[in-house]
């Protein structure tokens, strides 16, 4: 399945609220993506555009969603995006194309009607969009394997996605504090001095995640063709390590090193959104096998890829910039 | 905490379910283990009694219980036993209490007033008592990692009771059909010849679970001193393994090869019911580090173990025999 490019993606479009036109918003009305939210007591779903969030659920009272449109907003209206995530995806993007239309300049939305759907997104807080349920982590990059084996990498990574099962409860959303682990460690790499206490060695790994629909019947394998579909969207992640813990426990992978938190952004990105940003998907170069046939999809070779840029920071210096369409693997 | 022996455990006590009484049954009136059962479509929590099970949603419509029993009785009388093991641990030992009193020979339950509330076990169906949110497969036998590493084991299995997290979604209750999985593996140990087809090495591991009550919030580790408490009880488990897949994946441990599956009994074991069976948790000996300070816990050291004889068949044969007792590390 291959989202198609519609009138939602095009690039001179504008909105009437002037702050998701300037060209530093990571919020154009091109984007649109789903959040929980609170203010005060009240939480509910919300879509950004600039420095405000469109809170879905004063906008279904407002009647100016209907079809399953309204149906999608519903689904993003209580406490959990769970239902959102559940609703048919042709709804999803029906509701996408509506609040294009009703926040694009020139279009059919009553600005005067629809300010008092918009939330200032400085005075809501932003939480995990709904909780999940497993949480694995892949290993996508065969560059970073190939720098962590210092040459080859192992034959595995070049033909599957290898991957741990991360812990589901210790995912939480951006802003949310970390606790430094207490832990056994090494006192000097490879000593059988063994301490613990506090983790001397934390860092953070700059990840990729994405957000599924229903998942799969246990047992059923999803083939490569319907892959793309079980896509929702997809959201920036923290992968936060203890590397003292890790690099001593790690005789069945990582584990407690891994497993104290793992910070999302709170917004998630539709695949709908991302539509423009397709390109191939990296090709194979010498010495490395073809792509397994099971894995092997057509449409997925020319346009799994995906054109991000993406940046780290630390206290403001730049530590790592690199580009979603070096990964090894696809999201499907 | 230690669980304290009381009257429930007494080996002298009988129950006049005749089935309850024969030597060779897994369900004497001293165990009392809860499921989640079926009778055409009605579900509900029942407790084991020889060949019959309890309907505890039957026996709290009779009146006899009452107090915080019958709230326990409430926990387990809907579609999942969640609500049981977040109960408090005094409301099911009152339940245990109220049900040992009521089938136990010569006590004050009326044979004639309770027949209708058992179900014969071979008309029910045994389903998954809850859906686990997590789960966590601990490597605690130092005797199988030697065997694994042909000899010494590595100093952090000595030192923690090394782990990953598991698919708590492919967790199935025993009966459920096992679908051999496909994968990619090598045509031969070491081989760069990878295959992708059926599995060619499927076995199990016998494994011994735990529920866990209700979790602890993020960030803040349960101490040795509280680490019983959070025990309800216990099951077996068989942990499928595709050896081929699992062998040829593991870069950051096992994945795909442990995700397939996981069967577990449906009874879950009252941590309660075990206490008879308490013994000094597994000593260190030469050459093994003593217990570090965090892990190490009087109570635990003298209680800790659990004196279980457990044994895996295979088409009637038997393969393993083993202990609980014989453990690295304790449950807590």
């Amino acid at each position: 399945m291959t989202i198609e490019i519609n009138a939602t993606h095009d690039p001179a479009r504008r909105s009437w609220i002037e702050s998701a036109n300037t060209p530093d918003t990571d919020f154009p009305i091109q984007n649109l993506p789903f959040a929980l939210f609170r203010t005060g007591d009240h939480v509910r779903g919300g879509v950004a555009l600039g420095d405000r969030i469109v809170d879905l659920a004063a906008l279904l009272e407002t009647g100016l969603l209907t079809g399953t449109a309204a149906e999608a907003a519903q689904a993003a209206a209580g406490r959990t995006l769970a239902p959102l995530l559940a609703c048919a995806p042709t709804a999803v993007s029906a509701l996408r194309a509506e609040l294009s239309e009703l926040f694009r300049e020139g279009g059919r939305g009553d600005r005067a009607a629809l300010e008092g759907v918009l939330v200032p997104m400085a005075s809501a807080e932003l939480l995990m969009p709904l909780k999940p349920t497993a949480f694995t982590d892949f290993c996508t990059s065969i560059d970073h394997i190939r720098r962590m084996a210092q040459g080859a990498a192992p034959l595995a990574a070049m033909a599957l996605p290898v991957a741990y099962n991360g812990r589901a409860s210790s995912v939480v959303a951006s802003g949310a504090p970390i606790v430094r682990p207490n832990g056994q460690f090494a006192a000097a790499p490879g000593s059988s001095d063994i301490r613990f206490g506090p983790e001397p060695m934390l860092d953070f790994e700059l990840e990729f995640g994405v957000w599924l629909r229903d998942g799969n019947a246990l047992g059923v394998p999803i083939g490569m063709a319907g892959a793309e579909a079980a896509l929702f969207g997809c959201c920036l992640v923290n992968d936060w390590s203890a590397r003292g813990i890790q690099f001593f426990e790690s005789i069945l992978g990582p584990h407690l090193g891994k497993s104290f938190a793992t910070t999302i952004s709170p917004w998630i990105v539709t695949m709908e959104a991302l539509a423009p940003f397709r390109v191939a998907a990296r090709g194979r170069g010498e010495g490395e096998p073809e792509v397994s046939a099971h894995l092997h999809d057509p449409a997925d070779r020319s346009h799994g890829g995906i054109d991000i840029e993406l940046t780290a920071e630390l206290a403001g210096q730049r530590i790592v910039r690199t580009n979603l369409k070096e990964l090894y693997w696809t999201l499907a």
